[in-house]
């Protein structure tokens, strides 16, 4: 059970943990039946399972052993769980972004619109869809928590990984409170941009994950340590990309519209460094070809052009290039230092090329 | 620390609790300090800490000996998550049915909503509310979590502890999204409407919490199979009263506007019952009179007088009535068959009573 293999056992094992719980459904009534089938469509049809393969390697890297088999099974059933937390995160997240599409397909508030509108229900269908996805968030919230707690870890592993699992949750949930109260404040500050990216993406998709799994393992204080500092650059620079990605990407690449993160008005380091540049550097004009575009849902395609040609004079898209060169070099220095199992750090620093330097 | 202690000391393990979550937000940011404080004065600020209180008597019941202080303040703090759970749901709720007042005050959403107004923020108040309450709602049921498997609890107790706690968290979202479906699918059938009442309700509220408190106390098999008979038999006799409230309810007294349930359309057993007499007595007057106002959020007073006198003539109210007698008397008898000891007996006899005969 080297890399090559990790995804298809995690799938396997959330197929079982989705097909076990969907039977309980069942005996509750068979809409409810359906329903789990539904979420269990959206977790097993989709996702580059990124956090479970971070939690992975942080098992092997502090000393867990594929062979092993009982323990490497508890091992995989307990990082799946981090799939179903992201599962509840995604449906939450869209139904507050009120976004249309997901994975290139209808995301579950608009599908079970669309159902209510198809059979004539009573009442509004746009409703009915948000009620459907906030409760079966909720469930696949309650759900990650019993795949862990169920994962058949032993007592000490269990007792250390709580902790770490507490914290995420609180975290994660925390990065997307404070980025949608920034969005709504017209925050231009760095500091909260770089923070919401610590919690929301860094501390959420790297960090955490690999101390949860060297918590599993019994990993040592220094290799804990490691794996936060290797996990919140390496995070903060995977955001980087994603905001960069956000304004210049190729929507035929990343699956989303072009310029998306400007029209939603979203505050990342790229705007912040580009309005800081354009009001101490004067450049009037640059910065309000920003300023303008940013939360305006009417943006023009000549506009988001505008407002990505002052992106780059003011310096910005560069300098966020440079940052998140030296945050991949910081990361894998820190990886190098500590005490990690070495197919692990030959693992993960492909897992940070690969984080920083993709297109979609 | 007798039933008279145990809403003071619920009191202070929230509050203990809740404070140590806030202190760990304010160092990720002082806004979600703030956010985490909102949530802390929702839990604190009110509610009848009903599901704690079975909780509590389940445990007693059990052999739980409040007198026994470590293990007994474990217990309090574990059955206390129960009203973080509640917290969660109510907060989720209240986005779905957008409810504008709970527990005399603004709703969560309704006043982030207006903080944002207030302040002059970008983008739409409304969809802000709702993101943060989304958001806290989240953050309650992960609290929940983490404020049960901190209680302190033995390892043996956490262990049969939580198939319940799984179960239950299952069973009341199920139900909510049953209940949402019925609403939606004009779903006149009784079973449906004792389905709803069963998994939203009596599991939720009573079978449930009292099955955590025997958890906790190690009971034997029987004495949780008759909390679960008791538990459901009065959990649906609670919901039945409320039922009637819904519609009966002295507005002064209840807290909500008169006949709230048939404006929004839920799919009662007393609505059930009054559809079928109607149909199956070709009573089609007095079946349209509550049909018609079912849903309609224009519902006049008239015309919800109407639907009344029609609920009470085609023999429903009554025939509710007596199903709530019939099985609270159930409840008791169960009680008094099983092994449960004595002081817990007589205060969950007292519970039952109060909480098939309140008028708010």
């Amino acid at each position: 059970m080297d890399g090559v293999n990790l995804v298809p056992m995690l799938q396997s094992a959330l197929a079982d943990a989705l097909d076990g719980k969907r039977r309980e459904c069942e005996l509750i009534d068979p809409a409810i039946g359906s329903a789990a089938g539904l979420l269990a469509d959206f977790v097993l049809g989709g996702g580059k399972r990124l956090r479970p393969t971070f939690a992975w390697w942080g098992w092997v890297g502090a000393g867990g052993d594929p062979a092993d088999r009982p323990t490497a099974d508890a091992a995989v059933r307990a990082v799946s769980s981090l799939e179903l937390l992201q599962a509840a995160a995604l449906l939450h997240d869209d139904v507050i972004d009120d976004s249309t599409t997901r994975r290139g397909t209808p995301t579950t508030h608009v599908r079970l619109a669309a159902e209510h509108r198809a059979a004539g229900w009573a009442g509004d269908p746009d409703r009915f869809g948000t009620a459907g996805a906030i409760l079966l968030g909720d469930l696949a919230l309650a759900w990650a928590d019993d795949l862990l707690r169920d994962a058949g870890l032993d007592a000490d592993a269990a007792r250390r990984v709580s902790p770490v699992w507490s914290a995420m949750r609180t975290e994660v949930l925390s990065g997307q409170y404070l980025d949608v109260r920034a969005q709504a404040a017209r925050d231009e500050s760095e500091e909260t941009a770089v923070r919401v990216a610590l919690f929301k993406s860094a501390a959420y998709t790297v960090a955490r994950p690999l101390q949860l799994g060297g918590a599993i393992a019994g990993a040592p204080e220094a290799v804990m340590d490691a794996y936060h500092r290797f996990g919140r650059d390496l995070g903060v620079a995977f955001q980087l990309r994603d905001d960069l990605l956000g304004v210049f990407g190729d929507p035929t690449v990343t699956g989303k519209p072009a310029g998306d993160d400007l029209r939603e008005g979203k505050r990342t380091l790229l705007v912040a460094l580009a309005l800081r540049a354009a009001d101490t550097q004067g450049q009037t004009a640059a910065g309000e070809a920003v300023r303008s575009a940013l939360g305006d849902p009417e943006l023009t395609p000549a506009r988001l052009d505008a407002a990505r040609t002052a992106l780059v004079a003011l310096g910005a898209a560069d300098a966020v290039e440079k940052r998140i060169d030296t945050l991949t070099d910081s990361a894998l220095a820190t990886l190098d230092a500590a005490g990690v199992a070495a197919a692990a750090r030959t693992r993960l620093a492909e897992l940070a090329h690969a984080a920083t330097r993709r297109d979609h």
